[in-house]
């Protein structure tokens, strides 16, 4: 049995627990080290089990090695996960309260039979994952590897004329020949002013010479993702846009410098934060300056002006700060760092900005 | 506001609700007529509300015309729903109860310092969307379109030696420049052994000769999405493979011509089903016939053994019977149909097997 599903036994035993429902796909991909698909782990120390259907099964009993007992469920998934629980004899189960619906949690308890209680219980399993072990790092550096030669791709393709569905569609095919398994998330071309929306969907419009063109994007390798976000400019850049650019680039330095063991995430926030209102845009930056990632896009720690816990070695976030004018445009530049002992990596250091 | 609204407002009168918490994103598209991420829809007779936040507020303005106001929630989204509630004297709230998480039903809970009453509901709104009107119609019939190009597409560029993630990324940029917004899910090509695990996880395996490639793709176009499965061969195809491909084919042939309205939907499944029973492979196909599709790729009706519901003109859905030898090779045929007032139309029909 691996050393993660040994850590989530200690959490267990603090929180008087006899066992996990762990429902939440990244987190079963944590425990489990491998890709988890529409499946349940119930994490015990009286046995892990591994609740799949049929159309998983050949795949589940590749990985699971010891790491846990596969049961196949026919029918409600709900009633073998309750089945299980009174066999084992465990009287209090805890639940991922977020990653359980209402439905599912009433199925569950309705199944219970009243012979074990159920808990909600929050971020048991995303806390041990906020700090990244060596070898989600590595990943991790691969992830940033593939975007940073699809950015360079990126550049060679971007032209007039091209939809943003289309620069994304580009952007699909790329990765996936330069080793990524998939997107970590929708791609966002936004051009023009439909940079101000900071979640814009990619469109048919059409990327034009003289305007900005910001790129959000991410890649999967081996469940782990990456994010970030450049801007690009054809043609001439207008003095507003160069302004503002600027300003985003100063707030990103200034946050960056921040990071090291030990400081508040609140005050990295601030440290972005705080310039950008100094230089008039204050109320145009919405958004939290920064997230973690890694088995998920967004995930702990959260980098936001009320986010009081500090920042440890081996934790990987964004910081991401931005200025969005709504109906002119907006300019956000998105890199990804992985706190150090003594301070932090840029791990997208070497893609241009 | 729109006639979607209305029928939602005749359940809600059905099911003595003030009011429902509409949470599934599909759900929300359908009644708001648009494409929405990350928001809540309150629909009541008293006034309907569209809960976003501030990433997604200048789009919301773009669609929601008279059909809901706008609500741009700071902070937690429950407790301005809960607000919104007391303010407009609702004491009877519905709300989608697989849609919920346990933790966003507490926290509503919580919020509404009892002064409204949370009654879990189930398909109130999907049950309108399992019949499709001329507009969605018109929507499926493009996506099915570009699914066929598509399909040329795959059979110019398949070939030896690509390798499976590769064959997924081209697909991922030729829908793009086809008009497709993206995929309608994780695009499946496994080939060889790989194509018996029903839902494969396209990986670094190359296409080889000799060997069946099964692909199943699907599109969204304007929010409606398709779905198709082909098996693709390059160089000799097996006996056992061809034989296999004979049943598969068969089997659908059978069930499609069940098909009109009226008819039971375990009718359909078992039409398929018995047949691949009786030619020897009935433990090799366990997952169900078919499924409706739409603003969801799964969605209502459901076509297996045990769907007493009836066809109904107007219904769209999948015909998918497959046949999975594990370790060797597996076979499905997928295609997608219109029940129309006779018998059906099937939407794919012109896209070679």
């Amino acid at each position: 049995m691996n050393l993660r599903l040994k850590k989530a036994y200690a959490r267990l035993k603090t929180e008087n627990l006899d066992g996990l429902l762990v429902s939440l796909p990244a987190n079963i991909s944590y425990l489990t080290e491998s890709i988890s698909r529409d499946s349940y782990l119930l994490v015990s120390q009286k046995g892990n089990i591994y609740f799949t259907d049929s159309r998983y099964t050949e795949e589940a009993r590749g990985f699971l090695k010891s790491n846990a007992r596969l049961v196949q469920s026919n029918g409600s998934v709900f009633k073998c996960i309750a089945q299980a629980c009174i066999k084992m004899g465990l009287k209090v189960l805890g639940f991922e309260e977020r990653n359980l619906a209402f439905a599912e949690f009433s199925r569950l308890q309705q199944f219970s039979e009243g012979k074990f209680s159920l808990i909600p219980t929050h971020n048991l399993i995303e806390d041990l994952r906020e700090v990244k072990d060596a070898s989600e790092v590595a990943k991790i550096r691969k992830a940033v590897e593939i975007t940073a030669e699809t950015v360079k791709h990126i550049r060679k393709i971007l032209a007039v004329g091209l939809k943003e569905v289309e620069v994304v569609g580009e952007i699909e095919r790329f990765i996936r020949f330069s080793g990524a398994s998939a997107s970590a998330f929708d791609v966002i071309v936004a051009s023009g002013p439909n940079s101000s929306k900071p979640h814009h969907l990619s469109g048919s419009r059409l990327i034009r010479n003289n305007e900005p063109v910001l790129i959000d994007m991410g890649v999967e390798y081996q469940g782990y993702k990456s994010d970030l976000t450049r801007v690009f400019f054809l043609g001439k850049i207008k003095v507003l846009v160069r302004q503002v650019y600027g300003v985003v680039l100063k707030a990103q330095e200034k946050a960056i410098k921040a990071i090291r063991p030990g400081v508040e995430m609140s005050v990295i926030d601030k440290t972005a934060r705080d310039y950008i209102a100094k230089k008039g845009f204050g109320n145009k930056f919405e958004h939290n300056l920064g997230h973690g990632f890694g088995l998920e896009v967004h995930e702990g720690p959260h980098i936001s002006g009320n986010e009081a816990s500090l920042a440890k070695p081996g934790m990987i976030f964004t910081i991401e700060p931005g200025i969005y004018l709504p109906g002119e445009f907006g300019i956000r530049v998105e890199d990804m760092v992985l706190v150090t002992k003594k301070g932090c990596e840029v791990l997208s250091g070497a893609i241009n900005k």
